[in-house]
């Protein structure tokens, strides 16, 4: 008999300013291309970061929930929280800080701590921007 | 190295009232099949269309997010929100205007605009009808 | 030592039609007084009310909540949930039924019940009609 | 023409004790595992099951959500709502009431009831533990 | 007979960046006192005006929705929109916009409407920063 | 010129088990008093709580969030968190934990920690048992 799959999702909740702006583009491009999202302003964010993985037959679990939320914290919520994106995030200055970029950024941050997640291999990080607007990444093709 | 992958989400919100019927039926089939949803009600709709594309290496985005909203509210809000579905929206008269069929045209509403939407490909409609209740459709196999 | 009050609020759900209407105007005049919401459409309720009263030192309750579910059940969802408002809630034709009257109404209908809810006393009846909108009846004055 | 296939959704919420503890570890090593979910404490559980299947082109509909919201009910809710977990529940009585559990038991539970599903398929069993946390779980591969 | 006093909330939302700093403090007394407040961020902001009135006998209404609508989308959600509050707000500048003094400056905008919202009265005020913090005002005593 | 009064408001969320269960009654009664809510079961709570109080205006803040914040926290989170309310929180012990007396229990907790809050008086503890439940506790009269 095969071992269940399942996937758990935890989420963190921050708070963040952000500006779309492109450098190599010039101001009239800026605001042709991102509008309002040109200007200065924030959002509460939400993101969600799903592992998958066997269901543990001992634990019951695919990885300890406390691993993950320790992780996302570090690497995301500390980070970002009450920070300015563009310009208070190391890893974040340079880029454009849509939620499709920040959903690759934060990909790549918890897959950096793999080894902090068990077997478990990650299959989407999903960041909330508002209550109308999301996006989901399922990582390198 | 590959350009990423993302999917991006969004929703917008109608105000409908519907009433399963089905004109090929009795009454009294109509009820059995229908139960309460034979008879005159409505819903606030909740609409989700989700985009994947390949991330613009200088843009950050997947597709230009006023553009989805704008293929939105004309393909469907502009054409649903107050009204009755049976009968105020041609596309739909003939129909029975269940979840499914809601989510089924408005993918072929959506789809119909493609030339406005970039590169990105459609890959899911989400239909949500109450706060127990949704449907998701994934376009013609 | 006085008994501490509490208020306690149990919320219903039902999905109804409805149109604002006034058949003491004329079409035009209803257009332009109700605008979209003139035409017929739909939508989820919410329905929250609220009891007050001196919390029982023996069992910790203002009220058995599942007697207040039971009235508001039997008065509000068995009569509105998959109806038209307009004409199939015998209580609500010839009015208006707007969130405002709804409310009212509603207040009306469990304070008809009284003697099944105990020593509390109704203070506040809260229709939503959708997320950005709702509105608050306290009694009549 | 292809039948466009939809998947369909219904949301059932139950409240309920569990503890998350290993018969065959010690105290410490459930404890040093499982934290303060090792303490009974409780939720307000949400679970989704998604149903896919083809649009019948008579009645607009995968299922009747009727059925499927009374399987769940008669399975899901009636079994577990304002139930211990761990003990009340025959079918969990000796598993870890982990949310990835409770996922493949609910899956297992609404799949023997099969025959009063039509002809859709079982596809993913969400359950929502807390507002940052849930599992899906997708069936046995 | 009196008429009904019923109390009627929109919601609007909007998505700003800002910093609570106050000038008159030091660098470290900000830092001290707004602690990471004190950086630039940004919330997705929710804000709910209510207004109590009598219930039109005629139209069932306290006002018409559309008119609260227009007065917030015309004093707050165009002027704060995508916005940085510290700056990008005439009426904001040289204020430190923390969730109370935003509720107290909406109250004064739509108080300034007055004319355009018939007999009601405004009552009420919510600012919602995020999913755990909000504010209510209550206007001048 | 009076200074502006208004009401902050933060909420946390914990997860609990509770039973209803009055020692002076029969299992009979008990039974019959509480039905369901007579078995071990539990809930996802949110508790908020209300201040109220002048704006400062040198820092336009009521409080500082971060203080009320601590406070829930050490007094209610770290008390009743991932917990069984009936037996293993001291100052619960021996009492029925209804959503009504966990509100003024919770009230308690916190106007003991007065010289933490400032100048603001509370004016509100809600206690949300589930989606569809809630109490509000506004103080000893």
């Amino acid at each position: 008999m095969t071992v269940p799959i399942v996937d758990i999702t935890h989420r963190e909740d921050f708070s963040a300013a952000h500006r779309l702006h492109c450098d190599s583009l010039s101001a009239e491009e800026n605001l042709a291309l991102y509008g309002p999202c040109n200007t200065l302003h924030g959002h509460n964010y939400g993101v969600e970061v799903t592992l998958r993985g066997p269901v543990d037959p001992v634990t019951g679990m695919v990885i300890n929930l406390v691993d993950l939320m320790r992780v996302m914290r570090e690497e995301i919520f500390d980070a970002c929280d009450h920070k300015f994106l563009n310009e208070d995030v190391p890893w974040l200055v340079g880029l454009v800080p849509t939620a499709e970029v920040l959903a690759i950024a934060f990909w790549d941050r918890v897959a950096a701590r793999r080894s902090d997640l068990g077997d478990s291999e990650m299959t989407r990080v999903r960041v909330i921007e508002s209550r109308n607007n999301f996006v989901d990444y399922h990582g390198p093709s």
